[in-house]
This record gives C-alpha cells, sequence and structure tokens, in this order.
C-alpha cells in the first residue's frame, strides 16, 4: 500500500501500514529476552496475529493485565514490575506493549523506570494507540484520578503501526480513536479535514490512508518537540477541557471513551477559539458539525462546572496558575499558549451543555 | 576556603564547599511553588540550616518521611506523590531533597515521575550522599528486596554541597561515606589516597578538602557518561557483590550501612582484581587493611554464600547473564566490563569471610 513507510528519528523506528508487523522481526533481535504485556483483548484476538507473523519470535513471558482505563494505576504498575522481576528480566530485556493506549502508556511507564530503563517496543492495537497514544514518548499511569498524573518521557525503540490488528475492533473503539484523528485535521493538517468530509466514522472505507496520515501528522509534531516546549503543546487542542471530563466521569465510574472525552472538549475549545483567536463563526459551525456527526454530546449539566474548573486547575498544562490552551487560529492551524479567562471556559462549557450558537 | 567551586555540566549546577548553603537563593527563582523533602532527622538538625542561610526561601510544604533504607519503597514514593497532588504542585513547581541518600534517591525518583517531570534540586546532609548519591542523576526506590530497581535518570537542577549539615552527624555516616571516598581513591585519584593516608575515619581534620575532592571526582565521571554506558561503569567497583550484601542484610532486617556493605564488596573486588586484572598482592594487602582499618568484617559465613550468588544474579550490572565486574588494574586506575566466572566470585567470599591471604 501506498502508506506504508518507515522512518528514523531520534533513534526510535516507525513501521506504519499494510503489513508493517512483518517488520518487526527486525527490532527484537540482541535482546536477553523479550516480555510481552496484554490485557484480556489483545490476548485473544491480536497475540496470534503477531505470533503469526513473526515466527521467529522467542518469548519468555507473558504479563497480562486487565484491560480499561481504569486498570491503568500504580498497583497494576506494580504488578508489571513483579512479573518482570520474577520472570528474571534484566536490563538488555525487551517489553513489548501489545495493546491500547491504556497498555503502551503503562508498558512504557514500567519499562522506563524497571531498573532505570529497559528498552520497549510499542505495537497499538486501536485506532487511538495507533495514531496517537503509542507514538510519542510519554508514558504514565493516572492517580488520585488524575489521568498520567505519574510518567516520565521515555521513547520506544520502534513503534509498529498496522491496521491488521483493527480488525477485530468493537465500534466504540474506532469512534475513540476518531477524535483525535478529526484534532489532526483541525489543528494542522486541513488536507485531511477534506479526507474525512463530514463523513460519520462508520461510513469511511479509505482507513489505511488516514491512518498513516495521522500517524506522521503525530511523529511529525513528536520530532520537532518531544518535550512540549512549544509546538507540541498544539496537541492539546480539546484535551484540556476533555480531560477534565475525562476525570469526572472517571471519578463518577460512568464509562466514556477517552474520544467522547476529547470530540466534547473540542466543541468547547473550538467556541473558545472564535472568542480568543479569531476562528469564524462559520468554522466553528462547521467544526461542531462534524463532530456532532460522530459523537453524542456528554451528559453534563450546570452543577457539574464548577467541579470540572476544580478538576482543570490539576491539569499538568497549567502554568503560573493560568490555564493556557491550545486554540485555532483557522481550520488547519493552531496556536499554544494562549491564556484564557476562568470565566470564559465556564461560559465554553455552557455553550456545550445548552447548545447554544457561536455568536 | 580553597575547595569551594562551582561548575555547570548538561545544565546541572553543583556548588560545593564551605558556604556553598548560601548559593541557594540563585536556583529557587521563577518557580510557581517549592517544596521540601525531610526525614525526622534533617527536619531536627538540617532546616533551620537552610532557612537560615537562604531567608528569602518562601516553602509551600513540606513532605517528612521516616530515615531510613527500608523506606525507601514504593509505599513512599506513593505518599510523596500524593502530598505534592494535594498541596498543589504544578509542572512548574521544585522540589528540594534535604537529606541523605534516601531522600535524594526517592525524592528524585518523585520528582521525575510527577507530573512527567517536575525540577528538583538536591541537598545533601550526608557523607555519603555529599560524595556520591546525589550526583550523577541516578534516581530508584527500592522493590521486592531489590535495590533501586525502579527508578530512572533524571538531572537534579542543582545539587549543592555543604560541610556545614555534617556538623550534627552520627559516627556511623561518617564511616559510611568514606568507603565511596576509598572507592574515589582506589578507581580514579592517587592523590586522594595519599590524603587519606591509611587513617581511620575519626582521625580526619581535612573533610572539607577530601569532600570537594571526591564529589569532583563523581562529577567528572557522570559528565563523560552519564548513562553508564562506559566509564561510568568503574564507580561499580565493590559494588556488585557490596549491594549483593546489602540486599541480604535488608532482607534480614539486620541494619547495615551501605558503607559497610561497599567496603565488604571492595575487599571481594579487589581480591578478584589481583585474578583477573594483575593487581599486585601488595596492593592487594594494602588496599584490604586500609578498609579493615575503618570498618569491621560483616557477619557472614560459607551457608550464606549461595543465597549471596542468586541476589547477585538479580543484579542490573548483569548483562548477558554474566558477571561483568568493574576491577582495579593497579592502585588508582579501573578498569569496567571484565567478566568474571561466578567459581571466582564465589571463592573471593570464601577470601572474604575466612581473612585468607591474598595468594
Amino acid at each position: 500500500m501506498n502508506s506504508n513507510f518507515s522512518s528514523d528519528q531520534n533513534s526510535v523506528q516507525y513501521v506504519i501500514g499494510d503489513q508493517a508487523i512483518k517488520q518487526a522481526a527486525r527490532y527484537l533481535n540482541h535482546y536477553h529476552s523479550i516480555f510481552i504485556l496484554i490485557d484480556e483483548n489483545t490476548e485473544k484476538y491480536c497475540l496470534n496475529i503477531l505470533e503469526k507473523n513473526v515466527p521467529d519470535l522467542k518469548v519468555n513471558g507473558y504479563i497480562k493485565v486487565p484491560s480499561g482505563e481504569s486498570e491503568k494505576n500504580l498497583e497494576r504498575a506494580a504488578f508489571i514490575w513483579k512479573k518482570l522481576t520474577t520472570m528474571d528480566a534484566k536490563r538488555d530485556s525487551l517489553l513489548i506493549n501489545l495493546g491500547g493506549g491504556v497498555i503502551t502508556d503503562m508498558g512504557g511507564f514500567c519499562a522506563g523506570t524497571f531498573k532505570r530503563g529497559i528498552d520497549f517496543i510499542n505495537i497499538p492495537t486501536t485506532l487511538l494507540a495507533q495514531v496517537d497514544a503509542a507514538i510519542g514518548a510519554k508514558t504514565g499511569i493516572n492517580f488520585m484520578n488524575i489521568k498520567n498524573q505519574i510518567g516520565l518521557f521515555y521513547d520506544p525503540k520502534a513503534v509498529i503501526v498496522d491496521p491488521v490488528f483493527l480488525r477485530t475492533l468493537d465500534q466504540k473503539y474506532w469512534q475513540s480513536g476518531f477524535a483525535e484523528i478529526i484534532k489532526y485535521a483541525l489543528i494542522m493538517d486541513r488536507e485531511l479535514w477534506k479526507m474525512l468530509n463530514m463523513r460519520n466514522y462508520s461510513e469511511i472505507d479509505d482507513w489505511d490512508k488516514i491512518i498513516s496520515r495521522s500517524a506522521k501528522d503525530k511523529i511529525d509534531i513528536v520530532r520537532y518537540d518531544k518535550m512540549e516546549k512549544g509546538i507540541r503543546k498544539n496537541l492539546n487542542f480539546g484535551h484540556t477541557i476533555g480531560l477534565a471530563f475525562e476525570s469526572l466521569f472517571l471519578k463518577r465510574n460512568i464509562k466514556i471513551t477517552h474520544g467522547q472525552a476529547i470530540a466534547a472538549g473540542m466543541i468547547c475549545e473550538t467556541w473558545i477559539s472564535s472568542k480568543m483567536t479569531e476562528l469564524e463563526c462559520t468554522n466553528v459551525e462547521e467544526i461542531i458539525k462534524m463532530i456532532d456527526v460522530n459523537f453524542d454530546r456528554l451528559e453534563l449539566s450546570e452543577k457539574d462546572v464548577p467541579e470540572i474548573m476544580s478538576i482543570m486547575k490539576q491539569d499538568k498544562k497549567i502554568r503560573d496558575g493560568l490555564f493556557r490552551f491550545s486554540l485555532l487560529r483557522r481550520l488547519g492551524k493552531a496556536v499554544h499558549d494562549i491564556v484564557v479567562e476562568p470565566e470564559l471556559v465556564e461560559q465554553s462549557l455552557s455553550f456545550y451543555i445548552n447548545r447554544k450558537n457561536c455568536n
């Protein structure tokens, strides 16, 4: 397929596209031992795909954790460290993370801190992980109900993105990853926006092209600014408010996907963009229409606003006590570090909850 | 004092020597908030010294943990993360580690992983931390009775080494740090060996010179090889076996200091050097005499040998399943990555336990 490519940047190897998995063998040599982190889903649906396509793979042990965002916690991380220890992993062992964002985030964190850092490879198996979580060195676990409160920047040796793993994926996982794809279109890739063409994700038949394009957008940004000093902050569009939604529902034990939360956050932050960075109201309406075509609104009311504001104050992106947003200047162009008054954030929540018009 | 100096390398600032603490204020600007990690000893003896010498220091919160190597664990790390969270620490907050190696190791680990990394400063208050633990980016906690099993390489913004903090120090802490000083002399600094002059640590009256020289030796090594790809491995002299001793006694709940363990490890590895790297037996006898002048032998018997060997196999420095030692070529010169057969390691333990002669 045309979208297949591999690249080397800062020693992270990316292999993306159809049949990418067949190239995994290249990155598995010279290790003392190899361990695979899985959950019950990837054990069932993905492990056989990996082992069939990489017949020489010698696995010294499997580490299985339950799936789900609520499992991305310190207890599970300790379990992974413990398994690595008892299975005699060394500094020159390799951990393969086979799964979605929970697996790649938590596995990366555990690899990055086990014996002060062992190598790991991400093989993302969900749309969200393929276009986002598995790329870019951010690892972590949730702590005290705060997303990724504990973690580190730690590069995988390789990231292998192969759509073959998505075949068995449940609809909600497609939807969840789709929010980040919309985000890439909005912040940096007008061409991608045209490809999406106001479609609902279930109508899309050219996933391979869309996934490759999105993954490359993320790689491009991370290449220039891994440590998030500047342009990488643009990726936070929709996330300052979106992650607060996600934390809120996590605390309330109501399951929503990351994509649902970010989609909602993007609506709020698109509206803020019209107030702060001159995004035109016609664009606001167009963007919100595309999001609403793909995502139901979250069940929120005005009563939830104070709690959401309080969660946002815990955000890692807050500096000097001020809210700094990544916002849209226009469709396909984001800017970062825009200071936004809390009142405007509250108004954006009200805009979202009450389905107001842009003006 | 002549030994006072400050240097900049890879953005870590070192201020070492008499009155160094007065320069701490320089590194405390532009932070959203400042937190200090202490234990009950540094709260009692060191906090007032810090606050008296840095009158402008504004502290937003204290995090107090119990002292002791056995406290350098995941539960305490979680406690520190929790305190940072509840005291509203941000990405642009600063953590000051005021204490010995437990505080600087664990505080560095918590800072390096909180919100994917916040700044920290080490103000070591024990001899061991001043000449070793606080310098060189290695952070970590113990896990499953294995020393520093979980951690990361993460640079402090500054390390401030001031002998003023040592005044209140108990004798055993002087002794503990002294083992590392002997090590620097043996692996790289024959001039320092002459300064030590076969003295017992209690007879030493020129500490400031000796501390500055030792700290600079460590800084020099870390400057060239922070990630321990080559020359930094020389610092492991005495540690491959010494850390196994330390783990053994930790498991048995018998308190020994890090220095006692390393001193014992150095005797074993000095003997191995005579077999593997041509260290002369006259040097072996001289080195062991100096160590025995300063450290009682550990209570070990031949029966302990299998357990020690088993602990060593968990060591982070083991690669490809082989023991690789840093050994002495001669007094003042070490070499690393020397493969040593397990049998020779066992013989060195027997050499130590039975106080055999070099030949």
